[in-house]
């Protein structure tokens, strides 16, 4: 069984390999620089991870795993254009650095280069790989235009902004794990196991994602901290402060969140205090290890040797910086 | 042997009986209102047109009609918002009745359900469909980003256009007759033959569109008139004036294609008058029929009765307005 770190060399060999340039130039640069800027390869890492567990050959996974993080990649691209964020992991983003239409156009392309990819070399479980694929896209698409409605709609409750995190961000790691298995020929119940596992962990990373927005080191997370308050988000730690808040810190809240100040760092630094006078921190953090541990769980329960089920386990530990 | 009347009503059925509208509603609706927008429907006509003249059942085919539509449609709604045009057949486009962000992302949802629509029943020469649906897919993206490279690029050659005009639009109506002959088991030879034709067609066929937008009713077209011109769009009717022009008109065409008035009627009238003077529309019309006859004589080469071709012949006049 490969080991983590022999799965992310796999995927850095891939990725250091592929040629993402091609003519126009002015089409596939956006997209090489895209790539180029790297990320943790969590999907195809995973996807691989997945195959290789139910006894599969990576090699034959190698063409899906670069589509799921063009396809990846590509949603990232045309959500920076939409949220107007000017920067991912610490560099200009693509409508910045060129130019609107050329966001548009080269993230169309990645979306065509994903599925180029995933048909580049058949298999027998190409209609279940493909659909599993086509699902997670709408689903990420349908997230994205949540997430959009959430900005003007008044009442979001925490379990619509849970169905919405689900599917922007749960269910493409949960495919990718899906599509991973079933290069490999896993059967049904393990694949739905998997699956459900990966939706777990993904709503998991999410939060600590939210959490790390609100508290991270900018340098670290290569984004500005408190954009999320800045934008109005309301991420599951505003949805759970308002819970939690006497009527006055909630009615700030509330009246900070309808606001878009020039500067917003006051309006960040008021919405922090809050979130610290009612211990937002420690109530996300319980919901990251109840969903951590019920995807770790339904990992166990996955009808394969516990041993082959340890690269998973150490990769999901990773991804939400638990030590095993 | 069906009759293009009974393919297009087939092909009117289908998209009448079609639920595009899903939830979310705000990331449905543009997709609803972009494909009831109407149109010609002649990628999915040319599909189950050439699936029927092989022999093959339209039943089978029928996904992928609807599949090859809804991406058209997808490239017109980005197209649009690149563009900034305010109108398609006649209605306010998506991102002047919505908003930006609404076109970027209902375009993306339809890119997915085109691919959602093809695999939706699944066929044994799937490999051979998809692969056929990709490469088109990325060709359109490409002839995109040529187009938008000639807006600045100071010399575009005739070759290049044509080139530039393959992938944008004649790959596509090719691509959909390749399918289509795909679902009927067709031999390879002919497959090659029929996507040969529908090159040349589609090469006729925006050639015929580009007079349009020069000459054409807005009633009728649905499109402004001279739109090209205002956009410095150098067409073939542009690059072929070009040629013929005497160092004056010359010199005329090419400083007013790197203005951009506030009031374009003037620049449009002045191009218009050089068009006629050096009889740009004879020129371009003997192009068309050259390339028509290509394709004609491309489809007449076709291993299968004669009688066979009538709807694919009959369907390539009415599509160039040639009486038979």
């Amino acid at each position: 069984m490969l080991t983590p770190n022999q799965i992310q060399d796999i995927v850095k060999q891939l990725f250091a390999e592929e040629q993402f340039i091609r003519e126009p130039k002015a089409l596939y640069e956006p997209v090489g620089y895209t790539l180029d800027l790297g990320g943790k390869r969590l999907r195809p890492t995973l996807l691989l991870a997945a195959c290789d567990m139910f006894g599969g050959d990576w090699r034959q996974a190698k063409y899906a795993a670069i589509g799921i993080e063009v396809f990846h990649n590509f949603t990232l691209l045309h959500d920076d254009l939409m949220d107007k964020s000017p920067l991912r992991r610490g560099k200009e983003t693509v409508y910045r650095r060129w130019n609107e239409n050329t966001a548009i156009l080269s993230g169309d392309t990645m979306f065509a280069m994903a599925y180029q990819y995933f048909i580049q070399q058949w298999h027998p479980n190409m209609e279940a790989i493909l659909k599993t694929f086509v699902q997670t896209a709408i689903g990420v698409c349908d997230g994205q235009q949540y997430d959009m409605n959430f900005e003007t709609q008044a009442d979001v409750s925490i379990d619509e902004y849970m169905k919405m995190i689900e599917l922007k961000t749960a269910v493409l790691l949960a495919g990718a794990l899906k599509i991973g298995a079933l290069y490999a020929n896993a059967p049904q119940d393990d694949i739905e196991k998997l699956y459900n596992a990966g939706i777990s962990i993904g709503l998991a990373f999410q939060l600590q994602d939210d959490l790390l927005d609100a508290y991270g080191d900018v340098k670290i997370f290569g984004k500005q901290t408190g954009t999320d308050i800045k934008d109005n988000k309301k991420t599951y730690l505003y949805l759970r402060a308002l819970q939690i808040a006497n009527a006055e810190q909630k009615h700030t809240l509330q009246t900070l969140f309808a606001t878009t100040p020039q500067s917003p760092d006051k309006k960040i630094q008021t919405v922090l205090d809050i979130y610290r006078q009612t211990d937002i921190h420690t109530h996300v953090e319980k919901e990251i290890d109840r969903l951590f541990e019920q995807g770790q769980h339904q990992i166990n329960e996955i009808g394969v040797d516990n041993s082959k089920k340890e690269t998973i386990l150490q990769m999901t530990n990773q991804l939400l910086g638990r030590n095993k």
